[in-house]
C-alpha cells in the first residue's frame, strides 16, 4: 500500500477541505444568491430525474481484477480522429458569466491546463470566436436551431469557420423545461449577461395561433425542428456532428440512420422533463442498439471518477462534466475548475488502479455489476 | 431553446410561488383547520395507499422521442361522443363548501372557465340542479346508491333531467373507510354544509341483528349494492354509465360485460381500505383485460402533468383530478382552481412537447417504462 | 356511503384519541417506565426482525372486488371442531402483572367479554388453574418443555385438568433471544412478579462441562428439547396439540409428521433470533408444504385489521394478537383490552366489506398481491 | 425458555451499556478525536461501499430449523491442519497504537485470553518478532509487496522464522484508496507511531516519467505487483499463503490455480475503492468458482455473531473482525478486546442455538435467504 500525492504548487491556494465534486457543490451553495442558486443546481419538477442522475450510479457496483499489468497504462481515448488524454469533456452550459466575471473563458482557461475539449454553448456569455481563439487545444460548438434555417446555417457556419472541431446538436429541448424551483426563486437572467452569439438573429413574428391553440403545442412546438431538420443539417455540416439529449435506442438507431457522427446520452441534467430516465440505466440498450463503433458519450449526474468509470463500462466513450464545474467556477475561478477536473482525472486514475482496468479499452460491462 | 409562457391578465393576483399543485396544498395547509385538513388531506388507517399513490407514479420514468412532428398536435380526447380538449376531468367531492362559501359554483367556474367537465358529486353542498344550470358544458353527475331503488331512481331521473350527460356509479364505498386521522382530529361535517341532493331522502330504518351479528356486515352491508343492483342501474339509466372504484380486471371485465360505457380505475384517493394498491400499477392489467375500446379513466395521485402522461401511456384516457382542486380552491377560490387547472394543461402539453408525443394517442405504453 | 358507527356505553371512559393499536402503543410508552417498555417493545440484536415484522405486512396490496354479497357474511372460523367468532387469539405472553396488578385476568376479562380465545402462558403470572377458572370460553394454555419430562407431563396434566383446550408448546425459544435493548435499559424482573406454574419445578442441577466447553451450546442447549421430545409430547397429550414458532416448509412438515394437529407461525415477536424473516413471507410456502387442511395460525406484528385479513389470504387460518394487547392493558386495563380487540374486529369486518370478501374463506391468495 | 448467563469476574469493569460492537462503536466515537476517528471509521469516496457492507447483512434472512440435537455442538474449524476454537479472527490492521498504548498487544492479550488467531499487519506499530513473541497461539501475517522483492523476500522470512503460521497477502490496496473523510479532517498519521516492520526498507527512487505521464497509473501501478509477483511469492512461501481482498470468481479461480491455500474475500472494509460490492454479496459466486474444498475467509461489515453465521452459510469457513475491536481496543484496551469477542462467540453461539444448527458444517445455504 503506498500513499500517492500529486499536490503541486499551483493549487496551494485552493482550502483543504474541497476534495471532491460534492464539496464544491457545498462551497458553491454559500457563495451564490439563492436565485442563481436555484437556476444553476434546481432540475424539473419534483426533480426526480435530477435525484435519480445520482442514484442510478450509486447502485451500480464495481467489480475489481487483482494484480493486472499497469506498465502501458493509458486514460486516453480517440474521438474523431483526435486523441483527447482522458475521456472527459467540458458540456455546453449557458451563461456562465452568471458564475464568474470571466464566465466561459475562466472554465477554458482550466480546460487548457488540463487539455480538456471545452464545448461552447450557442448561449454563451462569450462571444464563440473568442472562445474558439483562446481555445489551446480545439474545442467543439453545441448548437441550437435557430428560429429560421438561415440562422442556423449562419451559425453553424460561424463555427466552422472559428476552428471548431465537432458540432453537438442539442435535440431534447425544443421548449424550456418546468423549473419550479427556479420560478419560485423568482430568477430572471440579469440584464447584464448577453448572449452573444444569438444577439444578431431576430427572433421570429409570433405565429397567429386558431382560437384555444395551445400557445405550447400548436405554437412554439409546430415550429420545433423535425428529423428532416436534422437531415438538412447533417448536409451543411462539414464537421463530426453528434446528436445531444437521446435516451432511446430507438432515437439512437435513426440519429445513425441519419448520418450522425456520435451521440450524446444525456436528460439535460435533469432539467427538461421531470421522469426522464437516469443516463446510465438507458445506456447499455442504446450501446446494444447502434453497435460497438458509433461514439457514445454520456452525461447527466456524472460527480466521481468512479461515475464515469461505470459509463465507460457500460458503453459510453466518454463522459460530459456539466454543474460541478459551475460550482468550482463560482468558488475559485479557472483555478477552481482546473482542480476539479485535477480530482476527476485522479479519481478516475484510482478507480482504473484499484479495479485492475489498466486502459480505457478494459473497461467493460463485466466491470460493472447491478447492486 | 425557446421561453415559452402563458401567464396572462386574470391570474395576476395569484401568488408567485403557487407554481404546481403541491404548492397549493402547502398553501392550504395553512388556511384550513387541524380537522379540517385531517378530512381533506388524510387516508384511510396507516396512510399507506396514500402515500404510494404518489410513489408508484414517481418510480415510472418516461422514455422520450425527439424531433417528432407537432404540427397537427392536440391535446384533445373523445369520451362518449364528446370531444373533451384536455383528458382531465374534476373528480367528485362531497361538501365543497368546507373548503370556500361558494363551494361546488366556484368549482364549476373554473372548469366553466378551462371548458372542464365537472363531476357533481351525490354530497355536493350545492343541488345538482344548480350546477348542471350553471355549467357551461355539459357536467357528469356521481351516484351512490340510495337506501331503496325509489330513491335511487330519483336521484338518477333528476340528473337525467338537469341535463348532466354521463352518471358515475361510485362502487368502492359501501361504507365509510376507517379515517383515523380524522378520528384523531375529532372532525365531524360542520351543520352549515347541506346535502341538499339526499335531504329528502328517508333514512333507512335500522335493521333487526340478531343477538352478536356484526352492525358492519350484517348491517350495512346485507344492504349494500350487489351486481343486480347495477344490472338493474344500468336498464334504467339512459345516459352513459360508468363504474367508479375498480381495481381488479375481473371487475372490471363484469362490468364491461354488464353493460357499463366506462371505467374509472379508483382507490378512492386512499380514503376507504388502506392497503389498496396504486391505480396507476393495476391500470395496465384492466386494460388488458376490457380491451382498446372500453373508456377507461383514473384518479387517485395525479398532481403533476407527467401523472396524466404516465396514466394515459398505460392505458386511461383520462384521469380525474381529486384533492388538488380542494387546495387551490381554500386557497384562492375559483380563480386558484382555474389556474391549477392552466398549471395542469401546460404541464401536460410540456410532457407532450419534451416527450416527442403530440396527440393523445401517440402516449402509448412504450413512453413509460418502471425504474 | 353510509356512515357506520358502533360506539357503545362501555368504552366511554376511552380517550377518543385512542383508534388504533398505534394509539395504544405510543400511550403505553408514555406510561411505562424505561426498562419495562424495553423488555415489552424491544425485539433481539438491532431489531431487524422487528422491524420487517411491520413492513412485510405494508408491502402487500390487497386486491378489492365489487358489490359482493354480504347476506351470509360471517367472520367465524372453525378450529378443532370449536367456532370462534374471529379469527383472532390473545397470544400467549409472560409476566403480565408486569402491565397491570390483575395481569393475566384483566385481559381475560377482555377475552371473556368479546368471546375471545385466551391463550394462557406457562411464565404466566397468574395460575394456569385460576386462568380455566375464569374463562368464559375454554383457554388454551401454552407449554414450555420444562427442565425434566416428569415436570413437562405434571404441567400438561395440570392444564388438561384445568379444562384447556388446546396445548400450544413452544418450540423456538430453548434458551433466551439476545436483547440489546434489554440489556441496555437494565430491566429485571421485579421480585414480586411471580411465575406460578412452575413455582414447585426443581431448576435442574447445573451440568459439569468440560474446560473450554460453550455454556450455551454445550450447557442449555444439550438439554434442550429434540424431535424425539415432541413425539414423547404428542403421545401424552390427549388435546389438540400445536407448534408454536415454525418458519421453515421443512419444519411444518415435521410437525405433521409428528402428529401435531396445528401450526403456529411465529418468530416470537422479533424477540428471539435477529434476523429471522417476516411470518407473512414464510407463510404462502408453509402453507404449500403442510396442504389445505392442517390448521395454520400466525403472529408477529399483527396491528391492522387489513393485517389479520392479508394473513388469512395467504394461508393462515387464524392469528394471534401480541404487544399491543399489553400496551392497551398497560393503558386501560379490561377496558383498553376491550377497546382494542373492538378496534381489530371492526377493521377486519371494514377490510372484508370494502374488499368484497363476505367470509373467511373467502379470503383467498388472489385477495393479496406484493407491491 | 431458559435464561443462560456467562458473565464472569474478569468483565466486571465494563460499563453494562456495552453489550454489542455498535455500542464499542459509539462509545470510540466519543472518545477519539475528529481526524482519529475519521482514519478509522472511514470509508473511501462517498462510503457508498462501507453503507453497503452493512445493508448487505441485513438484508439477508435467517431460516430456523426446530428441535436439532446439540449434544455434540461445536463452534470449531480447521484451518490448515489447526483446529479454531471459533471461525473468527482478528483482520490485520495498521497501527494500532494510535488506538492505545500497548497497541497490537493489547489486542493481541485480547487474542491470546480468547484463544483467537491475531493476523498481525506489516504496518503494525509493533514488531512481528515481538508480536510473535507475545502470541500464546500461532498468529498470522499479513504481508503488503514491498519496492523490492529482496525487501518482500527478506520481510517474508522475517515472519517464517518468527514463528507465524500462515500468510496474508493483501492484493486488494496496490495504491492507497480515496479517503475523502480523512483529507477534510486532515488526520496524519502522528510520528510517534512507528511501523517497524518496514522501517529498515529503502523507499524506491522516484520513476522518472515521460512528460504528462500520470503519477498513478504510469508511476505507482507501473511498479504495481502482477500475477507474476504472486506466483513467485508462491515459490518463496513456505507456509499456507492467503489471497486477500478477492471479490471476483475469476480471480478466485487464478489465486487457486497459483497454488494459493486460501482466499480472504474483502473490500478492505470500505476504504479502497468506492463503488465496490459488499463482501458478503460475491460470497456465494467466488465459492462456487473455487469449489468446495478451498478455505475462504470474509471480513468487511461483521458486527454480529448473525453476520458470522450469514458468511458461513453462504460459503465462508471463517470470518475476520475488523473495525469493531479497533474501537473496543480504544475503549476498553485489552479488556474491551476481549469482551468484544465474547460478545461475538456468544452472539454465534446463540445464532446457531436458536436456529438449529450445532456445528458449523451444519450452517449451509438452505439457512439463509435473501428478503
Amino acid at each position: 500500500m503506498t500513499n500517492q500525492s500529486q499536490q503541486t504548487g499551483f493549487l496551494e491556494n485552493i482550502p483543504v477541505h474541497l476534495v471532491s465534486a460534492g464539496d464544491y457543490e457545498q462551497e458553491a451553495r454559500q457563495r451564490l444568491s439563492d436565485p442563481v442558486w436555484a437556476q444553476i443546481a434546481g432540475g424539473a419538477g419534483d426533480e426526480l430525474t435530477l435525484r435519480k442522475n445520482r442514484s442510478a450510479f450509486d447502485a451500480l457496483d464495481i467489480i475489481p481484477r487483482l494484480l493486472a499489468d499497469f506498465r502501458q497504462a493509458d486514460t486516453g481515448v480517440h474521438l474523431f480522429g483526435r486523441r483527447h488524454k482522458f475521456p472527459l469533456l467540458i458540456a455546453p452550459i449557458a451563461h456562465q458569466q452568471l458564475l464568474h466575471p470571466q464566465g466561459e473563458l475562466a472554465t477554458l482557461a482550466a480546460a487548457n491546463a488540463l487539455e480538456t475539449t471545452f464545448i461552447a454553448s450557442t448561449l454563451a456569455s462569450t462571444p464563440l470566436e473568442t472562445i474558439a481563439a483562446e481555445s489551446e487545444q480545439p474545442s467543439w460548438f453545441q448548437l441550437y436551431f435557430q428560429p429560421t434555417r438561415e440562422q442556423t446555417l449562419d451559425l453553424l457556419q460561424r463555427a466552422e469557420a472559428a476552428g471548431y472541431e465537432a458540432i453537438v446538436v442539442t435535440l431534447d429541448a425544443p421548449i424550456s423545461g418546468l423549473r419550479n424551483r427556479v420560478q419560485r426563486a423568482g430568477f430572471t437572467l440579469p440584464a447584464h449577461i448577453p448572449t452573444p452569439n444569438t444577439a444578431g438573429y431576430k427572433p421570429p413574428a409570433p405565429r397567429n395561433l386558431a382560437p384555444g391553440s395551445s400557445v405550447i403545442l400548436n405554437g412554439f412546438m409546430a415550429d420545433a425542428p423535425r428529423w428532416e431538420d436534422l437531415q438538412w443539417l447533417r448536409e451543411h455540416c462539414n464537421l463530426p456532428l453528434l446528436a445531444k439529449g437521446v435516451l432511446s435506442p430507438a432515437d439512437a438507431e435513426q440519429c445513425r440512420a441519419t448520418g450522425l457522427d456520435g451521440i450524446i446520452v444525456s436528460n439535460h441534467g435533469g432539467r427538461t422533463l421531470d421522469g426522464l430516465p437516469a443516463t446510465i440505466d438507458v445506456l447499455p440498450a442504446i450501446r446494444a442498439a447502434v453497435g460497438n463503433e458509433l461514439p457514445l458519450l454520456l452525461d447527466s449526474g456524472i460527480r466521481r471518477g468512479t461515475d464515469i468509470f461505470k459509463a465507460l463500462a457500460l458503453g459510453a466513450d466518454a463522459v460530459l462534466l456539466g454543474r460541478p464545474y459551475l460550482y468550482a467556477l463560482a468558488t475559485a475561478g479557472a483555478l477552481g475548475v482546473a482542480h476539479l477536473l485535477r480530482i476527476l482525472r485522479e479519481e478516475l486514475e484510482i478507480a482504473m488502479a484499484l479495479s485492475g482496468r489498466p486502459d480505457i479499452r478494459s473497461i467493460q460491462p463485466d466491470a460493472v455489476t447491478g447492486s
